[in-house]
């Protein structure tokens, strides 16, 4: 009988995740039924969410031990029960961690023949950007001349963040831990600064680089971070909650201290999670399809090969070790 | 030369104010200018946002020593340079702790004749039921059928959230000092339910009150109360923060324990501040004088006698010593 090869969850991580968190298991290779297509996968979408699911504090998406790993991927059918389907698309969808998955058509998106590598399908020109995107414009309402500030600026949606705020004629400036990756983000992302929170408290690098003040925080990382951005913004700021990574790992929830400011500067605070805006990020990934088209957008991956690399990939993102998109190359 | 009394700002509180914070002074009686309206204060508003405002916390109508003390006021044109207003018209407006004030016309308000005692344009048709509405409405988008929880819920602006709420057919749970003002929330209020903050944690009467969970938090406390409120949230919920009350005297700030819930609950938490929204608070006024003409608001006031008294409605009103709108009346 032909096997394939999926990765469970194991077990709670207690802090950063370590490798027996997961479990690689050879399973039957899966069949697809009627209206149903067979995707052999080809890139696996490595995100933070991830570690928040692991802990079930959220209750969509939520991880129990036992359950075959979360998580996007993009891939090409190898057989199909569904007509609008053919071997030889290419497809992203939520795969799980597999190596093959079968899916019924509902939320499986064909790429653009020209979108390649298809990995782009996940970060630049998928979901990471999506996310952005929904964050800038529907939760944060960016307008041009904001000034806009996002954290983990380095990763695949702080990239994509600093990517339409430049689109939107903004003043962009990242946050980022070490020199490596500011340098990136200013010179190959083309950001107006970006602030080593490595270095020291970020406070005097946001006084100088946006001395106007702040319009819109894009955070991803919570904790003293956003605590320090808070008290540089301006009134009537607004602050996507996109990820909270900083905090993922730790014993206890940092909270916000200032959270006064939300008053007294009349700040709008919100969470920010994708599958609540299907319409919208399909959109997005229209119009993003087209930035890329017209070389507008500039973006890094980071490519972990082999499909048993995934857990070594998801910690190393964790723990700052991607510059981009993590993603994992399949086949 | 004809004098009148006006209250000045005295000195920063530490802590709860006192009436040392506070100078009553004699000054010449105002002369309104080409264009300009002599107003007899016939009330004065006492809110909880001038503490705030003591202590400079906000850019926006932050006091300093010396100024008079701010707030709106309601009363009588007794002399008039300005062809919109007439001796004899009732009107609101900011007035200032001030026995006359001259205005030039900018945002003042004249009333509906039948708005009697006109003390109501400051509370139950006045700003601070034009401030639930633009919270309920604008930034909470309250919908039939919503679980609602106000805090504050018997001072002027809960009251005012838990009849809106019950207009929009909304269940609506009040959270209140004392088994007095529990009971009057919901025998006169009309709430669904009211628990007492002063008996112990208020989890368990929420999870009673609402097992359905929360959609809409309308926040006018602060502290431990938010952080409980927010446990008990649904995803998606909506929560204006339109005042910090239990923050305000202590040195410290509370800060928000359980920020992790915005992104694990999908939370939109957004500050309110009612100058920010002034066409939609004109609206508000419109609609919510329908609504008093058709008997459909319940309200009281906590009326205290006389100019010289407005420090101690203050620092009364501060300590939950009122129920209902909180004024003065000067004449």
């Amino acid at each position: 009988m032909a096997t394939h090869r999926e990765f469970r969850f194991a077990k709670v991580p207690d802090g950063m995740p370590t490798e027996d968190c997961f479990e690689l298991v050879e399973t039957p290779m899966p069949k697809p039924g009627d209206g149903q297509v067979l995707v052999a996968t080809h890139y696996l979408s490595i995100d933070p969410y991830f570690r928040n699911a692991m802990t079930g504090a959220t209750r969509y998406g939520s991880l129990k031990p036992g359950m075959t790993m979360i998580g996007r991927g993009a891939g090409v059918v190898t057989e199909s029960r569904h007509p609008d389907f053919a071997p030889g698309d290419a497809v992203q969808s939520e795969f799980g961690w597999r190596e093959n998955v079968v899916l019924d058509g509902d939320g499986l998106r064909k790429l653009a023949p020209d979108l390649q590598p298809i990995s782009l399908s996940l970060g630049i020109v998928g979901q990471s950007a999506a996310t952005a995107f929904v964050g800038l414009y529907d939760l944060a309402g960016i307008k041009k001349g904001d000034t806009v500030v996002v954290s983990a600026a380095a990763g695949a949606v702080g990239s994509a963040v600093g990517q339409i705020a430049q689109i939107e004629d903004c003043k962009i400036v990242g946050i980022a831990g070490g020199p490596d990756k500011c340098r990136f983000v200013i010179d190959e992302l083309g950001f107006d600064d970006c602030i080593d929170y490595k270095a020291g408290p970020i406070g005097p690098g946001l006084a100088k680089a946006a001395p106007e003040g702040v319009d819109i925080y894009f955070d991803n990382v919570g904790g003293a971070i956003l605590e320090d951005v808070l008290e540089h913004c301006n009134d009537f700021a607004r602050i996507p909650v996109c990820g909270q990574i900083s905090q993922y790992n730790s014993d206890e929830w940092h909270g916000l201290r200032n959270f006064n400011l939300v008053l007294n500067k009349v700040l709008t605070i919100r969470g920010l999670r994708i599958g609540a805006h299907l319409p919208r990020r399909d959109e997005a990934l229209e119009i993003l399809l087209g930035w890329w088209r017209e070389g507008r957008l500039r973006y890094r991956e980071t490519v972990s090969e082999g499909f048993e690399s995934a857990p070594r990939a998801f910690i190393n993102m964790l723990s700052g070790g991607n510059v981009g998109k993590q993603v994992v190359k399949v086949v």
